[in-house]
């Protein structure tokens, strides 16, 4: 357990730099039984407790609230079994997302869900927050891939949700717990649905003039019936962060976006798909096409658009990779409308986008310790939702809602499509001690009942 | 409104013959305003009240208490938009299944999930069930093609569920409502999920000496890699019923087991893919296989699987379609002390199933006026589900829960595993007035409150 203040400033936020709270102790569990001590033990002492992974969640999730206690994960990291005849493991919430792919690659299978951070983040934190990645258009995101659950009650009960077979039977709580926030219990076990590795892969960096032309692409590509697993756009603004950092991926500097498609499957259909990409790209504007010859240009490709936040990261100590989904074809001007935003504001922002599902990652780059700029980072956050929202899209696709949209459940949603999500939180968590402040706000009554676990006390938005 | 005995007579059960219940009236809504109208009313009255579609569920959550009220959603039965570059149509409840893909084929698209009973059943009750069908081995049940619901709440609050967008936010609560047969509330429209057609389809009938050999085809086809669209065994008892019937379909009088297998995709692999079933199979001792030459070819070797059900309600006034799961692996042993349970309580028994995903459906012709005979069927279903239990399976794979197998969910469940479950149920639904007695006992306090309600009468079980 750590508990002095030194010690707990690593989990004093997590990949969302923009809010902070100082938890009261940090335990480590390494069994199902000690998590539920654990609990057992905070409701003693009357403190709330939050769940944790790796800490790269990028929407507060994972924060305690003053004076709680964080249960850290990362020691529950073993995979407790492996059914390469079903497709199925049984993992433990600490292990972490690459780590799991690569134990099963003998197999020929892999785990689906890539979110960018998943050489460090763990499925436990998968699962809490719904994420996805460049591949969740073929393959969608972590809610697909899990079956069973094993999870501790916030009264520290251990319930098994879903069944061995992975077929649901009763109701169906997996896909509810699954983009939970660890507000209904902490997952100390789960079965995940492996993939087959597909024959082929094959990858193409298509450059284009402009977005618009880019998106242009895309939809084509989307209409002609193709899936492809993945289907980015980088922006300019991004490609010029990328080609200035040690990222540089030799993309050139006169280019307005570059689609980076990939496509899987069966060997003997690629080719033809391949042709389909190509053609369909330059009728709506590429002026450059390239297809990867092997796995080392491939990984090339990838390296512009995986290296896109560590390149922005380089402009300001802080970066904040914002999150909201609008049905494709708004693409072109909700991301003209986005720069507009960042622009008046007067931010570094920049777009890398999951463009085959609408998917906008609009990164701004900027510097906590500035609190004009904090407020403009905020102001401008706040901005895109509402377009976004009004563009008929949702205010996340795959980073969850924690701490940062907590207070923007309206946008989305009237208060009486939120009263079935208050009966389910409250249901499972009825004094909100299990990770108060995420998702909805806490009950008063939490407060009142429980002076110790205060709730989430948002800094940047009470400031 | 039907409020006359005779008029009551057909909403006394549904395809589920094993139980019956006389509802008090059967109203039918024709819009979402009206069916919260009614569960105002129905409140106000102190009467319990529940949902039904086309009736053509097979495990009695359609039945309504007695002296409550049934919701039939039949009138409701538009489809509200389709959206054919997002592949996605807003349907309301009372759609019938078939007509959905009928009304998108010049789309090429398609609705996936296809119970049998396609031709008559709704999407609202295919929601309220999570059913599945022959092709649920490639496409998921219904489940996995909802994207978003407007729901009545029990307490007649009309909530949406899920977004626009199709991508979940907040808790995802979609999941828990679809199969939760309509215990959370009714369904009034659904944002469904359609599928583009393949390119291609082959279909292929094998002949096999035994179930034996037929599962170790199935077993070889999975393993392979390949994930066909269907994978369906008709065992030799179901053959002879078959070709005893309108259905007959020319299959050999000698074999001991048929397996059907299709698969679709892009027409360049189809031809490869067809090889490699046509090499396993013979290998795991196929004496004959047929390839569909055309879709009048295909049609005639689907007639003999689809009319199975019908050739086996010759033999009987009553047909008890059995569901359960169980790991591929185990089909061959479950299956042969399947047809011993039949023996033993001298039924007539046949196996059709869905091999593929291990979903098996004993059906057992009887008739529901000898009471000897009831009490045989009732007993050989409850030795089938512990079998299936005992080999790692589940109880029900996409016939729901309903009255059928109430009180067989603690073979699966622990208590700590139901109480989530319960604790969902209560939230949403604490006096149990909507649809009691379903998935989970009615909490005594229900009928304690609502004499009207007195839960469902359980008349073969208590008789």
């Amino acid at each position: 357990m750590l508990s002095r203040v030194e010690e707990l400033f690593a989990y004093e936020c997590d990949a969302l730099t923009l809010h902070t709270s100082a938890a009261m102790a940090v335990v480590f569990p390494r069994s199902t039984q000690e998590v539920s001590a654990v609990i057992r033990a905070c409701r003693e002492a009357g403190v709330a407790f939050t769940p944790r992974g790796a800490g790269t969640g990028l929407s507060g999730g994972a924060l305690a609230p003053e004076g709680g206690v964080v249960i850290e994960c990362s020691r529950m990291n073993r995979i407790l079994a492996v059914d390469a005849e079903n497709r199925t493991a049984v993992v433990q919430p600490g292990v972490v997302n690459a780590d799991l792919s690569k134990a099963v690659v003998d197999l020929g299978l892999f785990y689906a869900p890539d979110p960018s951070s998943q050489l460090a983040c763990t499925i436990g934190g998968n699962i809490a927050e719904n994420s996805g990645g460049p591949h969740t258009l073929k393959y969608g995101t972590t809610t697909n891939h899990i079956l069973a659950l094993e999870l501790v009650l916030p009264d520290g009960q251990v319930a098994r949700l879903g069944t061995p077979a992975g077929r649901p039977m009763g109701y169906d709580l997996v896909g509810a717990v699954v983009g939970s926030e660890g507000t209904l219990g902490v997952v100390t076990e789960a079965t995940v649905q492996l993939t087959q590795k597909p024959q082929g892969v094959e990858t193409l960096l298509a450059i284009f003039p402009d977005v618009v032309t880019a998106c242009r692409a895309v939809g084509a590509v989307i209409r002609s019936g193709l899936v492809p697993a993945a289907l980015e756009i980088l922006d300019k603004r991004t490609i010029d962060a990328v080609e200035a950092s040690v990222y540089a991926a030799g993309l050139p500097r006169d280019a307005g976006a570059v689609l980076l498609t990939e496509l899987d499957g069966p060997a003997a259909v690629l080719p033809r798909q391949v042709e389909v990409v190509e053609r369909l790209a330059r009728e709506a504007g590429a002026t450059r096409i390239d297809v990867a010859r092997d796995d080392t240009e491939r990984q090339a490709f990838w390296k512009a658009r995986k290296g896109a936040f560590g390149a922005m990261g380089r402009l300001a100590p802080d970066l904040y990779v914002h999150d909201a989904v609008v049905p494709r074809t708004r693409l072109p001007e909700v991301l003209e409308k986005i720069c507009e935003i960042g622009d008046r504001h007067r931010l570094k922002l920049a777009n890398v986008f999951h463009a085959g599902d609408g998917n906008l990652h609009p990164n701004i780059c900027f510097d906590r310790r500035d609190p004009d700029e904090m407020r403009r980072v905020l102001a401008a956050g706040e901005e895109i939702l509402r377009l976004c929202v009004d563009a008929g899209g949702v205010i996340t696709g795959e980073h969850g809602i924690g701490t940062e949209k907590r207070d923007f459940m309206g946008l989305v949603f009237r208060d009486v499509d939120l009263t079935p999500m208050h009966w389910l939180r409250d249901a499972f968590n009825p004094d909100g001690a299990c990770n108060p402040g995420k998702i909805l706000p806490t009950p008063r009554f939490c407060a009142e009942a429980n002076p110790k676990a205060r709730g989430y006390d948002r800094v940047p938005f009470d400031a």
